[in-house]
């Protein structure tokens, strides 16, 4: 039984203290790093207290992690890609942690099938660390929590974590404020459309799989490829050293893995010699502050008596012309400030 | 000598109070309305609070103004373009409010060209108000400043509002969030570079004019429409009940510019028939609350003196991964409001 990936669901029984869960962590104890995120995870404020506490001593460990994001619309083969890649990283030798999107909630439109059924041979292997991600109230099942989420991982030692993010909208901005590479998976079929992906999260890719490309589907996989390509190339470089390729897969043949991951290979070993990781890496961290700190700023004043009491009034002065939006803003700002 | 430009670059000499410069602007009177774009754009509190207070008033005035939106990377030819448009309006017996890009202004990437030289004969016309936008910070010369400006134009009674903004980046977002259409100006060739223009400022298009089209150019002219035709086919529809179209035009010889103020004519009357102007109008008001609402918050959080003083400290913690992002916010919040 998987217990790191139940218990999480779960309260904890009881209240092991920050050494205890920092310990537990950095020795590899899968149920420790779920209680941990679980505590991110957490609206409560004595959680949110501990688990900052555990944060701050997490993210002082140095570690050389690959961070990857997969996303694609509902219905492009995310998990069963994901359980097909994840299983030749395993195979080299190396541990995998994947933040998958919690299929329980229907804003990140997961799959309406259970965890247990996703991923299901590589929730089976000891190598690996599966755990979906609570998306609260986020699109496409990302949050800065899933960077914290990351962090911890990185501190149980895994070498390669995965990010499972749906495209429909800022998810994908937000995801690449903390991986390191993004792979776009598609269907086969009309790029013409674009399968409901936004555009934005062609410019963030810098890979491109065209999923399920088995059986009769591919002579139009062929075609697929070449659009992407050609889409690819009307967009802006990500990376002046990193040429975006398309490829063909098949999770079901193992069609095109391997070449995938030797792609996100010397992605790394290109983006390490010229030292861009590192300076990607320090980008994201000061991102993530300034996004986390505009969201408690954001909800400190939305929560505050006054603001709430008074906002109502305000929107629907403003809405009906009576003031104007600037004035209505300044009196809520002088609700929250009143030494002004 | 057009008074109302030259002196709304200079301070007012002397103060007039808020009842006469809104009794000024709801006459008509150019000059105190340039006066009131001017105390809007001060970063001077008590000229803020004054502004408001105009705001407040003006805002009350119905119109029926068309509000126009005229975007394009540099060199599109968009102040040749508004003037032979802007001729067409004037003639039709409308009179004319242009809030066009500063061109001293480097971040709004406007003309090399001083004021005078841009829309020269439109500025010689008693219909027309010409007023350059202060960008204040803003890509692309748009700011919610920029919304505020077109209520004072509104409240002086101009029929059309024409705002220029460069598509280089948010301000086409930003621009949506106060106009009814968007016209985006776009130079003949290769549709497959897309000119430097962000992939978003053609979705939120509702027509596309490829300007300079006489000449030797009407060949590769051709061939732009067709690609531009099929490029708007690959975006999301805006409005249900509106067709984007491609004109051919020049601003020298007149080609074309009669049919975009067609176009747009017909767009405001399909529009008004459904009545989305006004759902839509009222969206916009509540966007423009909440987007000072976060300007005035992250203002008077950045000025915080305890703020600033933790500031640098903390984002170095952070960077150095000796704190995490979440916990360097909470100090900063806990700077800001002691009291938690």
């Amino acid at each position: 039984m998987r217990s790191g990936e139940t218990h999480s669901r779960l309260k904890p029984y009881h209240d092991p203290d920050v050494d205890t869960v920092v310990n537990g962590i950095m020795n590899g104890d899968r149920h420790m790093l779920s209680r941990a995120i679980t505590l991110i995870e957490s609206l409560k404020p004595e959680h949110e207290r501990k688990a900052h506490e555990i944060l701050d001593r997490c993210i002082t460990k140095k570690t050389s992690s690959l961070r990857i994001g997969i996303t694609g619309a509902p219905g492009a083969g995310k998990s069963t890609f994901i359980e097909a890649l994840g299983e030749l990283i395993i195979n080299q030798g190396l541990t995998l942690a994947v933040l998958a999107i919690d299929p329980s909630s229907r804003q990140s439109k997961g799959s309406i099938l259970g965890d247990k059924a996703r991923m299901e041979k590589l929730a089976a292997r000891k190598e690996a660390f599966i755990r979906p991600t609570a998306s609260s109230g986020y699109l496409g099942g990302t949050s800065p929590k899933t960077h914290e989420a990351i962090v911890l991982c990185e501190a149980a030692g895994y070498d390669v974590i995965l990010v499972e993010t749906v495209g429909v909208g800022q998810s994908e901005v937000l995801v690449d404020t903390m991986v390191d590479f993004i792979l776009l998976l598609m269907l086969p079929g009309s790029g013409d459309e674009l399968q409901g992906i936004k555009r934005g999260i062609m410019e963030i890719a810098d890979a491109v799989a065209i999923t399920k490309t088995d059986g009769d589907q591919s002579g139009i996989a062929a075609i697929s490829r070449a659009e992407f390509e050609a889409a690819l190339r009307m967009l802006p470089v990500k990376h002046p050293v990193w040429k975006r390729e398309v490829f063909l897969t098949s999770a079901l043949t193992g069609k095109g893995i391997k070449d995938v991951w030797e792609n996100i290979s010397e992605f790394f070993t290109a983006m390490r010699k010229e030292n861009i990781l590192e300076t990607r890496r320090r980008k994201q961290l000061n991102s993530l502050l300034y996004t986390v700190l505009e969201e408690m700023l954001k909800k400190e004043f939305f929560s505050h008596p006054d603001v709430i009491a008074s906002k109502e009034s305000i929107e629907r002065q403003v809405l009906s012309t009576e003031i104007s939006p600037f004035s209505g803003a300044k009196k809520l700002i002088e609700a929250f400030i009143p030494r002004r």
